[in-house]
């Protein structure tokens, strides 16, 4: 997406959360901790644990390199793994990563990232919500045209449109929230996603690693995707209630409808009477945009054997977009709640 | 769709539970229990009630005119109440249908007819798992080569491959519990969804129609419509886990993998050597198809004013359909498994 | 999908097109052009030919064998074939379906199929065509204020209006002709694909039944669907132009614009006043389906092998659904403009 | 996108045609010889078609500015027209985009950078299918077994399968050429589409535009979408054959089967022995997302009245893409023909 199209329709706090650096910083803090858990389990020694958090701690990577790496093996972790380990004194480097696959880093890290992720989301519904209580506060009694099958039908007041915008809001938080116990957990099941590589030692390094990086833990989901697919099926419905909050104020705004009025609407290139619903429109946009994400990264549900590179790679072509269209559409609300004025 | 193909890919059971005459069967209800209800709490009077309950017991539809109705109206409740009150005693013809909008029957009933449908599929969710758990027990502990990325990877058992298959269909059915109250709940709202049309009888009224009905209660959600399309995104997370499952299947049983055999494959009209994993196919098949529903159906989140007939008529198109596909995969998983024969 | 449900978004005349007995049909069409072809290549006896061809036009199937067969082996051909040699005499079953595969047949009869659809799709076109001329000749130049950005805009003509209907209109029409000859085309491969099955004349027996069936000629394309995947996404686009006039209409004609008015819109079941632009919002309604779908159909495009039943399957359900959609979306496109009152 | 994930992905060449740089040149590009063909035409004075290419020639933008007009105008043209109007001598400010629309400027230079793309694209469809004719020459009498529905079905050979992935790459190919002249047409309307803002000189400044960009000619297309919509679906089928050359490369590399091998394999973190199909299944992977975007493109035909800033918003998110990973797919085939060794 160019940074002009972000300007508009991305958002820049959790495009930090999700850009290279933050991916990085998420796989080593998911490496170390893999060493220090396997340290406390006893499946390596202590000092090599310690060595391993060295190494991660001072890590500054061949940006370079790493690329090529992905491109070569369609994962970067190999390509890590060997940056990592030239900076490790020899015999601890067989402890770096031990019983691990790529896919246990990478999974994991993406529960990190997606835990910030929810955590910035989260409060920008409630400053929705808020904000339309006070309009409920406000406006509550006065007397609205409702319209049905795009024709005027009865008068209803502000406060029943105020309430349907914002109770499926509730309805997302809570499954949000639930889904920080169910959705972010721990990712580890060694090559084959067996556990079987951890020396008997996997539950118990499961159990550590889950405790010391905050996630739940959980059998190995390799190739079960379901809560990684579900998250984006929640988005979209949190994007799609938006875009009916943005359809609703867009036609609402209508010169011939006037029920509100929006401060600082967008300008035209040629038409300077015009305010345009711009933050409206655009929640429009993205909630079919999520909308369509969401149905393809439901076609990564078919994960063919232990693990499928091509349904794998394209959740990664989907969720992330999916994140940051979320965290647009709730900064695009909430500014266009501060923009309406009911008339 | 054609009977053959529905004799390949449809599911019987819940088609029943979805053709026509569930639908009538379904809104009957729906107004019968308004009526009672409306007596109850003193909307309408108690013989209105009996006079609609025993047309309604009686009632013959006219499918033409209802069909005509459905072409002219873009639903068919008018054409219904004008058919019911034809047969009523002309005092009572204003108690039918009193306050309430088609949209109340219309959801009200498809909730009835989707809590009979999650009725029957759940159970078949839980034939799976016993079935999985009967060939964990006989051959969790033989050997399988696992393959990453489409390449034999290292062996594991197949106990871990049962498992793997097992846990989203476990958490599957515990979602699928959870929507039964949270998704499965009256619609209620009046002609622009604000039950500013029941005389102040609006709360009590919905209280003694979920009650009556075994639904939930809940506001009126006429333009709110996660739940709806929540249901479908859990839909497809199903049949994308036996897609899963099917393709595994398919691949374990190629001809150079030979990790199961399948018997009765389906034949070959020019090779009569093969045995095609025809049920696993088309697992994978439904999983892509109910994959691209649940996008299309999230679509109509975007539902415009207080009804939009636009989305509304969108969710017709696809809930459906996703549900009649995941019976048909439950189907044809249950069948599966009792094909696959481990070698 | 309920007969209801049909009667508002469904076509009949489309629908009778693809229905089990006009597959079996088109089946039977293609197996005794085949038998004939064969007979004329020098492939099988001529006096075969004459008893396929007999067997064929006396046939009447067992209609639920077909569908266990449908049901066993994925595809209706093998049960069929076996239904068809029983009333062959012994020495003329085994040229029946000589060298052919179930593909060839069904792939086959489907181009057959879209064609005649095709025959009744595009006339409609020309319908609505003639009626926007109509409309441009005693409107265009009514001056009709312009809506950018869901605002009103600058004044235009009623002209301006009417040639951006029918532009795309024009662009689909040609585009249908065109495909014609580029999608519609025979499909002979054999059981694997490569005509190796018919003993050398499988080149001379695909242009013999290309001419007698009046498709094009073309190298086998079991496993290369772009035409099909192709075709799917002209009939979105041509639903999806559709769907814009529909959105248009719907806008136009809300209440407080009043550029236009319905006759005959639909009913309410609770507001008598209300006049419903339920065409015009059916026509979105199934614009956004066909667009899944056309989405959804893409998905069939990875196909794995030599044949898929996979992705096959996944065409079957999804093209079928598109034509018919296309077939009422012409339709109500045409109800819709005959109910138009331009103010 | 990360840039991590872009170099698997991605595709560098065709994202610098999409760029913020690549796309304000082609802006520039359209608003100098809007001047240029308006001083032809006589829609302004020659002095002032001057004065507006030095400053373009000249121009430097302010980027920030240029994004927060994107925020709030939800284009970037009337900031980008400020920025250049206070470069400009004051009388000739009013020269400067006269009669035309942002829609005018976005879409034409969207024409230019697409034609770009192209222009990379279609020699990569030739750089495949001469790797094909190579194998072809080599290998295409060499015996291979093929595979209908997952299992081993008839030997065939190596010429059918090359054949068989070529064909559908012959058509887009032709297909692609076919809508240089289709597709890339000029844009312009005005501000409400109707080039009634041109002073009657409209149609020849349209001429005179498309004569110098070497784009077509057309009517406006504002609000009509098939030609970009299609172009997107056209692209899908592009991914999608060679998501199917690379599902047939990962199932013939399988370790089991083995009738090919993939020199330079991606590597494994846990695995050394393994060699992956990388390539083969990133191919799968871009196939199955550019489809599920090519459905969601199809979304935006529904594009209300004479502009909509939703659905030409959800074409912006969709389309580029859509480009760059067509780019990328055909990169990729070409590096995986070159991996495959034929045993």
């Amino acid at each position: 997406m160019t940074s002009l199209l972000s300007a508009l329709v991305g958002d820049d706090s959790i495009a930090a959360l999700l850009n290279d650096a933050a991916q990085l910083h998420a796989m080593l803090a998911v490496e170390r901790t893999l060493a220090e858990a396997s340290a406390e389990v006893g499946w390596i020694a202590a000092d090599s644990a310690i060595a391993i958090g060295e190494v991660v701690a001072a890590f500054s990577p061949d940006w370079d390199k790493l690329k090529q790496g992905m491109a070569r093996d369609g994962v970067v972790v190999p390509e890590l793994l060997a940056q990592l380990r030239r900076r490790l004194p020899e015999d601890h480097r067989e402890a770096l990563h031990k019983g691990a696959t790529s896919q246990d880093i990478i999974d994991t890290a993406l529960m990190l990232q997606v835990g910030k992720a929810l955590v910035l989301l989260e409060p920008r519904i409630g400053d929705i919500l808020a904000r339309l209580t006070v309009l409920s506060g406000r406006f509550g009694q006065q007397p609205l045209m409702a319209h049905t099958r795009m024709q005027a039908a009865l008068p209803t007041r502000w406060g029943a449109k105020l309430d349907s915008w914002a109770e499926p809001l509730g309805r997302h938080l809570k499954s949000l929230e639930r889904m920080r116990s169910e959705v972010l957990v721990l990712q580890l099941g060694g090559p084959v996603g067996d556990r079987s590589s951890f020396g008997g030692h996997g539950d118990a390094l499961a159990a550590a690693m889950a405790c010391r990086l905050d996630l739940g833990n959980a059998p190995p989901w390799h190739a079960t995707r379901d809560s990684i697919v579900g998250l984006g099926g929640r988005l979209a419905l949190l994007t799609g209630t938006l875009g009916k909050i943005g359809a609703d104020i867009a036609l609402l705004a209508q010169t011939e409808v006037h029920a509100l009025t929006l401060a600082d609407g967008g300008g035209s290139s040629a038409m300077a009477h015009k305010s345009n619903p711009v933050a409206a429109e655009t929640l429009v946009a993205l909630a079919r945009y999520n909308a369509g994400l969401a149905g393809t990264l439901q076609q990564a549900m078919v994960h063919e054997y232990e693990r499928s590179g091509a349904a794998w790679t394209l959740e990664w072509l989907t969720l992330p977009p999916m994140l940051e269209t979320t965290g647009a559409s709730l900064r695009l609300a909430i500014q266009l709640l501060d923009q309406i004025r009911i008339t």
